[in-house]
């Protein structure tokens, strides 16, 4: 696992506002597209901010999205990071026996100023379709 | 435990808008009375379909939010018909080992047309102040 | 469960070095006092910051330090407010069934300008005991 | 899974005096490097005997570090042995199913006169510099 070397602090002020803000974003995107998906807000400790689950999205997005969201809090990193690590396979392999990091596209820190606020996490379509909503929450920052 | 005698069915149509919906008027009225709260919107399968984490709530809300609503939409009752079975003592005391089962008033069922369409919990202040922002949601139904 | 009309804010500014000077304090009175004990310190999240585990102190100590220091934070209150509610029976019952609350004298909240910073708790002794401990913590704060 | 033919046997006389040592050697190294982390000392049941959690640590260090640890305390190696069959593949992948092993370097045995007192575990930034505080730890032993 990479990690930067000089590591992003935490900021731990994402308010309910912001919160509600991003997930109405990532939300309305979903829905322009069609896709049926979970998504969740959470704060640097990964515990729930916000979360919406739209009509349709498969109830194993329920728990993916929170995974992913929380992976991206814990270690401050798009989980894409560690996928790909997972994908290039020899070393990279060891990240599927780290604690509450899900390897998987879609997750994203919430980061203002240099500093990671929290995370959003997407589930529901495709990975590169998570992505597509999760930026358009996180645009609305 | 008093269990209706004809129970009422499910009905498996609460949709991600009636969710936002209940959720939105909820905390609204938390806001007015200032009142950091966590809500909790879940399915007739208890599962997540909306939740909201206000400024300031205590951390215990998030998952007492959740256990709440979980109780009501898997039991189809108010979660404080529990807590009255609980404080009379005796064989209601029994209720404190049933899985999934939070006896503390703040879950309530989100009732149409006589059928249980899943729960609403929250958590974060007195229980009847609780109470009180779970019926605002109801209100918007 | 009581909640304070006007529930106390969380300042999430919990550093290394103040849990390391309460939990020296606590540590050292326990020492003084002979008294083998688990000692925990939580951010407001109920996520570890400092803990130490004194020789001899019984096994079950671990855990349940950190699950009085997780009720402390994750509730704004002392685990001794849950623990008279339980002792008083009735109604207080019911706090039995609550997620993440363990109503047992010895988990207190780290306060500062009227703002929740986290929570230090206590096992390993008769439950005033734990509480000497915790405050001699807190008294180095 | 490379056993020694001749395991280390266990030495249960892990005192907090000894951790607390081995703990204030990390935290020091880290602290010199500028390096956010968790680190965990545990016994040879995998139970914490002292942490401590920089400030800025990603939260996902605190349980990293503990699993850490707990490899290396539950299986008398360094966390880096499993890290390394994992990535030759193979038979190695196995390992990714095993109980309580985190397959990832930073957790150390605390050997004794051949015996295994117990283990400190570290997580926060890249693995090697991981190790660099745990040796600095053990160098205290």
């Amino acid at each position: 696992m990479t990690t930067p070397t000089t590591p992003m602090p935490y900021d731990r002020s994402l308010t309910h506002e912001i919160a509600a803000r991003v997930l109405a974003a990532a939300v309305a995107e979903a829905g322009r597209n069609g896709w049926p998906m979970s998504i969740a807000i959470v704060d640097t400790a990964a515990d729930l901010v916000a979360f919406a689950r739209m009509d349709d999205a498969q109830t194993g997005s329920i728990d993916a999205a929170h995974a992913k969201a929380r992976t991206a809090a814990l270690y401050k990193r798009p989980s894409k990071v560690f996928e790909d690590a997972v994908t290039a396979g020899g070393q990279g392999l060891r990240l599927l026996g780290m604690p509450n990091l899900c390897p998987v596209e879609g997750g994203w820190p919430i980061v203002r100023d240099g500093r990671v606020l929290g995370a959003i996490g997407v589930s529901g379509m495709r990975a590169d379709q998570d992505t597509v909503v999760a930026n358009a929450g996180l645009a609305a920052l």
